[in-house]
């Protein structure tokens, strides 16, 4: 993969998501052929043993604990952004106006302020070839690629509903501790910000549309949970453990949307189905490998939802993988989400989604926070143009 | 089957509902071992021919065009209502104030104050030993049955949320034509009351707990329809083509709901998931002999969601039908509905649903359609005590 | 339903097949349109008591403990047998003798030599215009007929496999008792003979060949069972537990079939696969509503197996049951089944299947018997052209 | 990863196999905490600059030839062998007589005589502390190494069905050209040794039985395909397109096995049933990270198959992966092989499957292929000690 011009990454967070880029970093340039190769340069951590032993492991070439070093460091070019949302703001706008790139995780930060001055950020660095992605990472599993193409093909036809859920269950149990993901402070929000944060933005790139304005209703099942501290004492949970909306499409279309962590036995079940007048379409993660079809126009004694393997060459990101029926698993989607950063930035593009996205997004779950303080009275949604 | 008592029985109404019932009437006592035997004695239709026919195809003893006559006659004790919504007021009452019972099909009726009327007739016909039922048929599917059994028997534990949706597509091409049952005036309302009556009293069934508010949001996606009659006009769609709302429990649980006749390849998709604190159960009346059912205490390495067959004789109403593994279909629902309305009045009890039970549903539905009328603001539901 | 010709039943057998077939003739009238309109005249017995509380409680006008006088009966038109197989040769041939048609259950016989003089007397039946049918009710599985509707379509092109599984598990315990069906005097063969009868039947019957050759394997896991009567004493079993067969079809297709009461879980799953050159067929009785249908012609990036809801108006038998997506059951087979023999007769037809397709079916399983005991030599299958 | 002694790696072959294998040397390290470090030394092919250019892409340090130079590199201490089954048996036991680890891909061989010397040349090896493996990876797949545990850990009972299937369709259409796999002298057998090889492999793992005996029958369904080198010439296919087989395992169960290439629709269709006395367990290697489960032993009103989503901590290989719900692809299997492949290097035991396991399942092969060229005639399977 070496013959094409180097990229250096500086990855800051080397928890969950940072095992998951770092996988991706690796393996990108060996699987397809971009037209950057990436150097993984550095991963910064707050603790010093800790981050060297993570290097080591995933493969940085170096440790850094301070993350304005790893921006200033001329084996950087990228910063790959990997913490929780509040410190989202802070590192994007210090690494884009270093001229350096950003890829960042969502949700983009954890208010509608915070998202409005890092987009604003990007658009200046755009325009100095200084590039910006926010890590919706879900847009590149393969069945939501095709499901988008299937979309854009008019193969579903003016779209009527929108139907989108996801369910996990990891503090079903009330005695599980408090952590900093039920802490507004640092999350921001709860289920909503988590993963609803996903199921906003995948509704909107597959159907091409934007949500108009929302309904939102949020629960908080279990106030306090214990410290975890071993001090028998409890914490207050800050954010919501559930939360449930509806919304309109700016086509029309009626949708309801629920994320919770409160879904007993569902594990990762980020579903998606769209109806519209020509087809419908359905997806669950945790059979990712699987777009359900149905085709309004086959003749009726044969019509029928069809289980597409989503596994063929022709599918997205397939060609540069395995035979057909070989599936690919959930850290494939940040490999695809690295290959399509380094194209757009090979070929000086702005890369999708862009920050403007990602505070596309924001501005609906505020809505929906909006719209849940206050009886569930709708609530329009600012328009925002940069969704193609 | 002929040495039990018989009950004479006459039918309102011999379309679609109008057959399921004749079959549930003509099968029950050769299936079942009910106190009462029912005899088919009444059939009434608008047209003196055409129900006349229907009556010898569907096995009733005589037709009849005036349904006053049918509760006036001698060998008629239940009267059994499958005509549109607008008529069950009227009908109902009189036939409870002649001392006839009553099994009246869903919606109860049109609007909360009739079938407040209705309520209050039931109420007092019971006091006489004059019983009457709500036909919500779909509580009498085994997996549904099974599942609120579930539910009482703690397998659930507290319930955080319910997920209903009940998906058709039979008006998806807008050049359909009008029918009586997009036009307010007979049917009350679209989706919303047609399909949604059954999630709405399923989801209160299963769970034994009741809707206390609801957030709802309509569409009418086509606003007018061919009118059919060979003159080329167009009608004036007065119904909703498409509902959903978010609720809250009486136990605190966030609930969606969705009816829509425009989920394009779902053709008669009702499914139920309830996540609670020690389970989860999931329905699709699509695969109507199956209960999924998820036990939170298993080991999480072989935890997963159950398929259960529901067809053996430890199954609700299957101890009468075949054996273990050869499913049931749709008409059974009213067979079993049959049998439980004739064992209900042979052991002189109220049967469930009451009318009361009908009049809460409506209730939501009300609040509903003033919640989607008023910017989608939380709306709440009077309280209904009869609900276990 | 009156206004045609009666054809008055007599029906051999009370247990769970004559109840099917009692529901089938109450029902038929009532939902088709056949030519003629069976009456229940009489129910055969053993025991006199049982035999007249069976007839009242299935609506048969009288009962009768001697099948001879069933057959001599003015008022019977039509024997109707469902005893067990060894019981099959006498009543059916003495029946046609007297010019009585037959409806005689699977398997047709429990010997091949018995199945031929049945076929034969069936044959000189057929020129005097006495019709005679064997009850393989699968055929009617709305989605079988389906399945065969496509191959005949040719929408599966050259059919390369054909897999075949009927798999139950209602003697896994080798506790449960010893029964008539484990009995080779009466049952003739054991899993083979109940149920691998109705696969080889469907697979010669949806593929449109037949079966010219196989190689066979048998297993009696458990062979002493308790007598169940209190004895304490075991009983042997005389018939297979399981059997599985290797075989060849007409057009050259590589086949393996299996039937098995050992199959734990598996509850009453008759599974049938068909690949071909131009598509694939996948179905499984535990979701009869269900086909998968897989047409190869499709483009690679949206082909893959369509789940097809069979319950559309323009399916097999559907015309004139309920809207779609409102299932049927396991009884509405044998509904199908009186229709179709109904169908026949009216129009002065030979129904199908007929003896020679049931005898067909025998020579295969003799076939499979045959090479068991010979070390799983290849077996040819004589040839039978009565098949289509 | 680093503090770990390296081990250098010889990779044969960089097609299909190559690039997977090389996926897992690459991420093993990073995910894994093995107690040897993987070196990517040496990548051997037939063409000089292909390889090289592959080796590049692949990661791999330097490029070769000649695989005998290979074995002779200081740098490999384990060859990794990728190349067609006839190669396998000189270079396997070249590496091992030169003191090198190998992992040779399946099927071991293309004759058991080959195999037999390679299980030789493997058991005196290992005398010296120089390791083989044969890498049948579906071993390695969660669900699968979760089904064997179930097995061992007595859930399933007495075993009395195994029905394995390997369905694929990449050359359902005639004019498909030649290739090596079509070849008897470079593949050995068709389906059978590529695909059925797995099957055989699995259900012997899973069960913790082995193949007493079989019974075989295979097909060439187009005997004749183009050359495909432009000439218009055909070329004959030497192997089966597709094999199907009875067998019986060492406990006494009945089994059903099918190998395809031409299941229209079914990619890659590995399916595994199991029927014992306690349980059942059934796979689809289309949803690989599910695996189903019945227990016998719940209560029949909540009995049914789980769908387990093999994706828990607690699940084999899983600890060192993403949260529950997030799912692996086909290559982890690799990934799983490399570190089981280390842990028994660098913990100094033999790893398994080893060449005699290897063997074993040759062994089954050829006695398939004698039977189905002797009348599918019984055949034995020699006795084999090594499986557990």
């Amino acid at each position: 993969m070496s013959d094409t011009e180097p990229l250096g990454i500086g990855l800051v967070g080397h928890a969950f998501m940072g095992a998951a880029h770092s996988q991706a970093w690796r393996t990108v340039g060996r699987v397809f052929a971009p037209p950057l190769s990436p150097r993984m340069s550095v991963l910064c951590g707050r603790d010093a043993d800790g981050t060297a032993a993570a290097a080591r492991r995933l493969g940085w070439a170096r440790a850094e604990t301070d993350w304005r070093k790893l921006i200033a460091s001329e084996d950087v070019d990228l910063v790959d952004i990997c913490t929780p949302g509040d410190t989202h703001p802070e590192i994007a706008i210090a690494a884009l106006e270093a001229g350096k790139h950003v890829l960042c995780e969502k949700p983009l930060a954890n208010s509608v302020s915070s998202a409005e001055a890092m987009a604003e950020a990007a658009l200046r660095a755009n325009e100095r070839g200084v590039r910006s992605m926010v890590g919706f990472n879900y847009r590149r599993v393969p069945a939501l690629a095709l499901a988008r193409r299937l979309v854009l093909a008019g193969r579903i036809g003016k779209i009527r509903h929108v139907r989108a859920q996801y369910l996990q269950d990891f503090i079903v149990d009330p005695e599980s501790p408090m952590m900093w993901r039920l802490d507004r402070e640092r999350a921001g929000s709860g289920a909503l910000g988590d993963i609803g944060t996903h199921i906003v933005d995948l509704a909107q790139f597959v159907t091409a549309e934007h949500i108009t304005g929302v309904s939102g209703l949020t629960s908080t099942f279990v106030p306090e949970r214990p410290l975890g501290d071993g001090s028998g004492r409890y914490g207050t949970v800050t954010v919501d453990d559930a939360a449930a909306f509806l919304a309109r499409f700016s086509g029309g279309a009626l949708a309801t949307f629920e994320a919770s962590r409160f879904a007993t036995g569902r594990k990762n079940a980020m579903r998606l189905e769209i109806n519209g007048s020509a087809g419908s379409l359905a997806f669950d993660f945790e059979s990712m490998n699987e777009l359900s079809f149905h085709d309004h126009g086959e003749d009726a004694s044969t019509a029928g939802f069809r289980r597409i393997l989503v596994t063929e060459p022709e599918h997205p990101y397939l060609h540069a993988w395995w035979p057909p029926g070989h599936g690919l698993g959930y850290e494939h989607t940040f490999t695809h989400q690295a290959r399509d950063v380094l194209e757009a930035i090979g070929n000086d593009q702005p890369p999708a989604p862009s920050f403007a996205d990602g505070l596309a997004v924001q501005r609906v779950l505020d809505a929906v926070e909006h719209s849940a303080a206050n009886s569930s009275t709708w609530t329009e949604v600012p328009a925002h143009p940069a969704i193609p």
